[in-house]
């Protein structure tokens, strides 16, 4: 059970609402998943996570789809359950396929892998990778 | 300094000189990083990882920058300093944008934003999510 | 189930029976958590970690609400689902409203967004920092 | 060096010049760190991060210093050197004394250990626990 | 569920029953976890995976147990629920007592404590750690 | 710099000393690393942690190399440059040999690794693990 419960949208003030209901318009969906309705216990912090999401994965030099598989990688290198059940049902919804979900699940792996053995070995950084820009 | 020292060319036995030829030939490179000059202190590892690491970032069904992206993006969550500085230059060199890798920290940002949200909350995974493939 | 079952009350030894009454008397409460009961199968570490907890968790500089919300900032964090429930209520008992449990969540959402910003775009610490006692 | 170099206010466009004077008013002081002259390179990020700073750590239902407090335990679990750095000094200039630094620490610490011996029991949450509000 | 469902024996390719039949020789078992069941959905992450853990867990300068020791520790600090259990299973198998178990969690939860500290409290490596090998 | 200054043992209370003092005459050692000389700044703190990492990394069902060995692994998968270098140093002086760190990084590396498979195919804990004892 969500710390404060769900907001559903029969119970939901105005504002809640509102954004709640372009939720559903900008993902052309008819439906808010629990997420949301654990944060419309607050209101100012539902509608910033909101106003920042939509931005954030709107289409940009990065298309949506890459932006989806980047949102997986993390919750997968975090472990959250929650966020990596809803982001690979987006990632389906933008066009992921088992093929790419395989590789990005690898590289995912890898990364976490070398990370550690960069970090145990106490790899100094390539002067040639200091000013990497 | 790394842990172990790290394995010159010029020292290196014939296995790891062998690792380090097919690192240079894959990679249009003239030169070994100091990731793989420290696993070369274990000959092993250095040759499996770089196995996998050849086979895994090769081109497949997601295409190499998007490979790089997502290595930088869990290097970025891991907090991993080398590899954030040592893929955030490979990933340049596949083609990285400016644009673009300002994209990448806005999505690292809030997916680890969104993470912590979902678990501190205690959202459930939604029943439409449980199934998703 | 937790790996080494748990320790009730009634099949306790005299010394994890002296650590539950402790914990129950300190807490004014009259059950014992799961996790205690975990740790009851090793009396050496109950024995240590409620001590530290015991000494840690009082009232000092901090007050014992300040303490409970930096003990759910580091669990949302970690994403540990027994400890976010656990000091969740623990938190409740000591005073914490929904409107200063939304406020902590929005803390702890957005540091750890900036942590990850600080981190990719390889920031180095100001020199005004260096010294910041 | 930060990836992209730091923007400094001198060399900064108008937009990026409102938000550092933003950041300076509010925070009534005369100098920007790097973490926002990095994040200058990408000015609809570095507007809305702060934008959302601004309002998340304004006096609320928790005070400032409480506020500051719960990002230093975040930055100390994330093990990020420069949030660790900056929101310690923040800190400092929102009250914290050493006596209140020194605790904190330890209930991070104490947390962070907890949070482990939690999850490698595998200690089931409580009834209780489960919709604790 | 599994993302991508789970691969059974009996509908598996001859390439995925090939490494099952790796798998349950090498440990002396009759049967697939569903981690091995998950990661057949991607036959060349299956049979990559498989050949590392085989070549990584054997025995070697370290002991058996002391390999399934460390990957729980290691599964424990970043709270993975599967791998905790799946290698508190192996363990077990290897000869992992309820002492030891306890021992292991009590320098688990101890190393995660320090971690923190030392970073908290920004303490710079001493100078007789730097060349350590 | 370590956020309150080190205290050196020609400044230290008495309190702190006969902590110093016990730490050199445990370990068989003439110096403190600062490590302890930044907990020194809060005596409880550096007198708890001190009596902790004392009593559990005595010698017991496991001996002390393999505590050095699992302290390295958590260190490493947390990215504590402090913690890796000095638990590195420690677990040298406890006798691990070249080849017993590289297999260590071998194991942390891979738990990393497969830790993430596991949470990103969302693999379900086998009925067969569960009551893993």
């Amino acid at each position: 059970m969500a710390t404060l419960g769900l907001v559903e949208y029969s119970e939901a003030s105005a504002e809640v609402r509102a954004v709640y209901d372009d939720i559903m318009t900008t993902r052309q969906t008819d439906w808010i998943n629990n997420f949301w309705k654990a944060l419309a216990n607050d209101p100012a912090t539902l509608r910033r996570t909101w106003e920042s999401v939509k931005q954030i994965m709107a289409p940009g030099a990065l298309d949506p789809l890459t932006k989806e598989l980047i949102y997986v990688a993390v919750s997968a290198s975090n472990q959250c359950p929650y966020c990596i059940a809803s982001h690979t049902a987006s990632a389906r919804k933008a066009g992921m396929s088992d093929a790419m979900f395989a590789e990005l699940m690898a590289v995912v792996g890898m990364a976490n892998e070398t990370n550690r053995l960069a970090s145990g070995y106490q790899v100094e950084i390539d002067e040639r990778f200091r000013g990497a820009k």
